[in-house]
């Protein structure tokens, strides 16, 4: 089944409004195994959108057309619905039965703009909008189902999903075309989107049932794994053969699948593990402490976190000596060390994680130029392990790795001590 | 000059992600007084990838196409170019060169994979990607000039506004139907959109060549003004009235106008007074830090941040007594002035902020529900101030709303000190 999305109004087209009906529709339409194979956004413009209109029937088998059904004179969708198929607009009884009984339950009087929501093209049929003012309306163009809907969110979403989706769904029982879908989202971090590919490569002749794709979404690289069959079993199967296969390439750099985040996927290790947590900031400024934060509950094993921006409270907070300082500065392995084994002191944690480095954009020296960070791990009973990342980009980019950097650490230590013997 | 936008992506049509450069690009355009007339989003098929450009081609003078110029294999929206202007895929050795360099730089060796991004349609121009690695191609097919651009917003945006929109507003220059706009955007906080309106509608009708629209952005509610005109000196002074007389009713509620971003604006307060600072968190959890860190040069005022967020660091790192925290509780005003106090004494500096409150979604007593948030602000030689808010949605939500409230008391503080006789 070919489905395509037209969504008018000028303010999708001015950048005024950010059309975010079409993403949740697309996700609805994709579990019921349908890609959606055009989204198309156009003005407030007549002969812009009959023409659109006309293109979209003679593509697809059914399409979602949104926005321009209210009582306003910028609101003329139906109007060249009914001029793409040649019929008039004519009142439909049932519509205006609806507007005013919804009015008189307001105790408002209808107006002239209000009556025009109950003209639809000759032929067309009507579903009551249980939200809004405004009905679906549902209309054959040639081959071509097209139905109407506002495009207020609310009333969007409650038609697409009590009405349309239904109606889509019963006719995808029937279709004799129809392929079932399978899908899954594989989250990295710490490989690179290209040594992504290069390691799933291999896999691809051997799944040929799965499109494997890739999606960066900074620091974190997806690796997307959408199985094709006529069962859904056999999509179901054909997937999760392809995910084996690709959790054994990329092995610990998979931190989550789907709808996971890593911070929470590490407050779930942390909790899981007992262990507690503190921090360090420097270049990272919160960063890591606002991440985990926003995990509700992650009192239970965040104690507590020192910007310690400048060398005085690197040692007064988190016990960084003087001479430390003084003689390797604020950005070196031995403060990182210090920071970590200091701020795990004083918060009296299992684990402690420390960042200090240069973020940019000015600072560094020639041994260490902006972007260097270094990191500690200090733990328990275990010698204090730190690193030192050569980061790329921006300072809001070094941040951000720097921050994701020190934090893997953490993860990949949690994982090896939950797969110890 | 008729625009069209083209993004390619099966993210874009299985709703994964919104297309969020769009509007910005829309935004930008519109700016130049050019509205575009379609925004068209393709999966990653060949050839319904080839056939959009051929469509955007038959009908626009100028289109921006994203997506698809990546190094992995569902990258090849430049090769469906190729098919579509009938001409073949050539190494460009400019675009080789820049690869070459980048990679070397991050040490890092150039896999097959990373070397297609140098392979471009016959013909067209490179220019250098600032800040990635596939170019920006420029090239003709017909009448309409395709500019391709990653679809990766942070190299989207480098690329649209560096290169793609000098060249458009270039060809506008020369355009004889172009209308001449003036824009303004003045943004505030603490100021619901609702009140924003409502101050700023008696000004609506005596400015009848400006358009007054409203966006919110949260916790910021931004209000546009756009001037049309028949020259740009007019549009100028049109706009100029109106900002005038919003600044007028709108006060210190504005923090800035157009690309002026809140951090910043609050760093250059903080620079300009000579002024230090230093914060204690407990439900921000180090977002303030984090959001005053992300400035660079903020090491010159910002000395450290304690997220103190159990109650022991409370006493260690910023002095709340034992006592305040037993009778009163870690969400309470006193504890809110004892961290503000603590924190300041401990850094040594001119102010000191904090926060404590519910973030939820969980805890909160029945006189302080969840969403209570106290607020202090410690200075040299003035009693502390401190401010209880209701805030209302969920834990991010409230964590950003707390986050502002706090800076605000702050950037008030600052503009009444720099207002003074």
């Amino acid at each position: 089944m070919r489905v395509e999305l037209l969504c008018t109004g000028d303010e999708l087209v001015t950048g005024l409004i950010t059309d975010t009906n079409s993403p949740w529709f697309e996700a609805r339409l994709f579990e019921l195994g349908v890609k959606v194979e055009r989204i198309l956004l156009v003005g407030d413009v007549r002969p812009d959108i009959t023409q659109a209109l006309l293109e979209v029937a003679s593509r697809a088998d059914v399409a979602l057309v949104s926005g321009g059904l209210g009582p306003t004179m910028d609101d003329f969708t139906l109007e060249c619905a009914a001029a793409a198929a040649g019929v008039p607009m004519v009142e439909d009884p049932r519509a205006l039965e609806w507007l005013r009984e919804r009015y008189a339950k307001r105790n408002v009087s209808i107006s002239a703009g209000a009556l025009r929501m109950a003209r639809v093209p000759q032929g067309a049929e009507v579903v009551r909008n249980p939200v809004g003012s405004a009905p679906l309306v549902i209309m054959r163009l040639g081959r071509c189902r097209l139905f109407f809907v506002p495009g207020v969110p609310r009333e969007y979403m409650a038609l697409a999903e009590g009405e349309v989706l239904p109606r889509i769904r019963a006719a995808l029982e029937s279709d004799p075309e129809r392929v079932y879908l399978a899908f899954r989202l594989l989250k990295t971090v710490g490989i690179a989107e290209s040594m992504l590919d290069a390691k799933v490569a291999p896999l691809v002749p051997q799944h040929p049932q799965v499109v494997f794709g890739f999606r960066t979404h900074a620091p974190e690289n997806h690796l997307k794994l959408m199985a094709t069959a006529s069962t859904q079993a056999e999509a179901n199967a054909a997937l999760a053969a392809a995910e084996v296969a690709s959790r054994q390439v990329l092995g610990t750099a998979i931190f989550g699948a789907d709808g996971e985040e890593y911070a929470p996927v590490m407050a779930k290790l942390l909790t899981r593990a007992g262990a507690t947590l503190s921090l360090a900031e420097s270049c990272t400024g919160g960063l890591i402490a606002q991440q985990l934060t926003s995990v509700a509950g992650s009192s239970t094993f965040f104690i507590g976190g020192a910007v310690s921006y400048s060398e005085k409270m690197k040692m007064a907070w988190v016990g960084v000596p003087a001479e430390v300082l003084a003689r390797h500065t604020a950005v070196s392995r031995e403060t990182a060390v210090a920071m970590a084994e200091g701020v795990r002191a004083a918060c009296g944690t299992t684990y402690a994680l420390s960042v200090t480095g240069y973020a940019g954009p000015t600072g560094g020296t020639p041994e260490d130029p902006v972007g260097t960070v270094y990191s500690a791990l200090a733990a328990e009973g275990r010698p204090t392990h730190c690193e030192r990342f050569s980061l790329t980009g921006d300072r809001d980019r070094v941040r951000l790795f720097a921050a994701i950097s020190a934090l893997e650490l953490l993860r990949q230590r949690l994982l090896a001590g939950s797969s110890a013997p």
